[in-house]
C-alpha cells in the first residue's frame, strides 16, 4: 500500500512577552490540535521577539519547508506590531492597505470612537494578500502565498481557525489512542518498542506523570490508518497485562 | 556609557506531544522567566518533534547563534527518548555512560525494583558530559559544551534550573514594570512609540485583553537600567492620564 501524502505545516510565534515567561503561549496547543482536525501535521515551531529580521528570517525558512506556515502575534495597532511589515519585507512585497479590511474597521470602529490612524494600521497586508474574517474584534488576519497570520489572543486566533475551518487541502488526520496507569514506563519500556515495531504505520509515545506521589504514564498510540491504531491499541493492552499492570483505557 | 554585553540563550522543546497539541508545554515561560533572573535573555525558541535530524539540526543552528542552548524532554528511558543519541550526533560526540550517573541510577532504584537495561538509558550522556542534579526522580540532566538538557516535565525540570541557579555567567537582569486598565491601546498607540522613542535602553510592549466584554491593555515597560525604567514609567503614567486614561499600576 502507497504511503499516503503527508501535509506539513510550520507555526511561528511572534513576541517579546512569550521569551520572557510573561504570557504562557496557547496557541501552539490550539493550532495544533486544529491543524490535525484539517489533515495537517505541525512539524516544528519557532518563537521569536518583536524584531524584523528575526521574524523575516523564520518566515522565509519555515515557509519553504512546508505546505503552511502560520504565525501569531503582533498584528495589533500599536508600534511594536511589526508582523506585517517584516514579513511582507521576506516576501519582497510592498505593504498596501487593503480596502475590504479598511471597510471592516470603518465599519466596526462607526460606534467605538472612529477609524484612527493607529486602528488603519490593523488594514496593512502584504500586496495580493487576502484577508482571513474576524468575528471578535473586527481586525481581519491574512493570507498571504501559503502564510497564514493569526492574531496572537489566543480566543481571537481561535475564531479566525475557525474561519479557515475546511479550507486547507490535507490529507489523513492523524488518529491516537492512549492507554495509562500507575506504571512506571521503564518497567515496559521493552514492550512499548517492540509493539511499536511489529506494527507498521503506528508510533508509540510515552508520557510519564507523578500523581498523589506515585510514578504513572500514559501510551499513546498514533497511527493515520484506523485499522492498524486499533490492532496495535489491542496488542500493547494485551501486553501489558501480560506484564501484570492495570490499564486505563484513556480512549481516542 | 557603555551598552553592557547582552548574554542569549535559546530553548529547544522537544516532543511529538508538544506539537501534536495533547501536552501544552510549560518550559518556555518558566525557562524564560529563569533566564532572565540569571541576566540571560532567551531570544529564540523552537519545537520539534521526537526524530533525530529535526533535533540535531536545531541542536547545531542554535547552540552557535547564543551564549547558551536549553533543551527540554526526550531523556527517560523509552524508546521514543532519543534527545541524548540526537546531541551527541550533532556535537561528533561518542554517547556513553556516565559512571556517576550510573550510581545515582543503582541507588534511586536500589528499593524500587533496581537497574534494569531501560533505566540504565538515563544514564547515558555525549562523552565529555558533566550531570546537573535531580531531587525529584534520580536521572540527571546534562551539560555538554554550552548546551544544558533538561527533562520535559515541568516539575523535574524546574528542579534541574534549581540547581544551575547561579552557575551561568549572565549580565544585567531585564526589568519591566507594567501599567495597565480599561484602555484600548488603538487610542494611545502614538503616546507608547512617543514615550519609548524617548527613553534610551527602554521598550514598551503592549498586550491587549478582554475582561467582562470591554477591551483593555497591559503595557510593559522593558529595561535593564533601573533610573531609565523609573523615568519612563512615570512618563508613560503622565501621559495616560493626560489623555484621561485611568491607570492601574501592575507593579515590576
Amino acid at each position: 500500500m502507497d504511503e499516503p501524502r503527508i501535509w506539513t505545516a510550520a507555526l511561528l510565534v511572534i513576541g517579546d512577552e512569550i521569551l520572557s515567561g510573561r504570557t504562557y503561549d496557547k496557541n501552539v496547543a490550539q493550532i495544533g490540535t486544529w491543524l490535525n482536525l484539517q489533515g495537517i501535521r505541525l512539524r516544528e515551531v519557532r518563537m521569536v521577539p518583536d524584531v524584523m529580521e528575526a521574524i523575516g528570517e523564520a518566515t522565509n525558512a519555515l515557509r519553504s519547508r512546508h505546505d503552511y506556515l502560520f504565525t501569531t502575534g503582533g498584528i495589533g495597532p500599536t508600534h511594536d506590531d511589526i508582523t506585517v511589515d517584516a514579513i511582507a519585507a521576506a516576501l519582497g512585497r510592498e505593504v498596501v492597505v487593503h480596502p475590504r479590511a479598511r471597510a471592516i474597521l470603518e465599519e466596526f470602529y462607526a460606534d467605538r470612537g472612529g477609524l484612527n490612524e493607529p486602528r488603519l494600521r490593523m488594514a496593512r497586508v502584504p500586496d495580493g494578500a487576502e484577508l482571513i474574517e474576524n468575528r471578535f474584534s473586527g481586525a481581519p488576519g491574512i493570507h498571504v502565498e501559503n502564510i497564514y497570520i493569526l492574531a496572537g489572543v489566543p480566543r481571537i486566533a481561535g475564531m479566525m481557525l475557525d474561519a479557515l475551518t475546511g479550507t486547507l487541502e490535507g490529507g489523513c488526520p492523524l488518529l491516537s489512542h492512549t492507554l495509562g496507569g500507575a506504571i512506571q514506563e521503564s518497567e515496559v519500556a521493552g514492550l512499548l518498542e517492540a509493539t511499536e515495531k511489529a506494527h507498521a504505520r503506528c508510533q508509540i509515545g510515552s508520557y510519564p506523570f507523578f500523581r498523589e506521589g506515585r510514578p504513572g504514564a500514559n501510551f499513546v498510540i498514533r497511527s493515520d490508518d484506523e485499522a492498524a491504531l486499533a490492532a496495535c491499541t489491542t496488542a500493547l493492552r494485551a501486553g501489558l497485562e501480560a506484564l501484570g499492570k492495570e490499564v486505563v483505557d484513556g480512549g481516542v
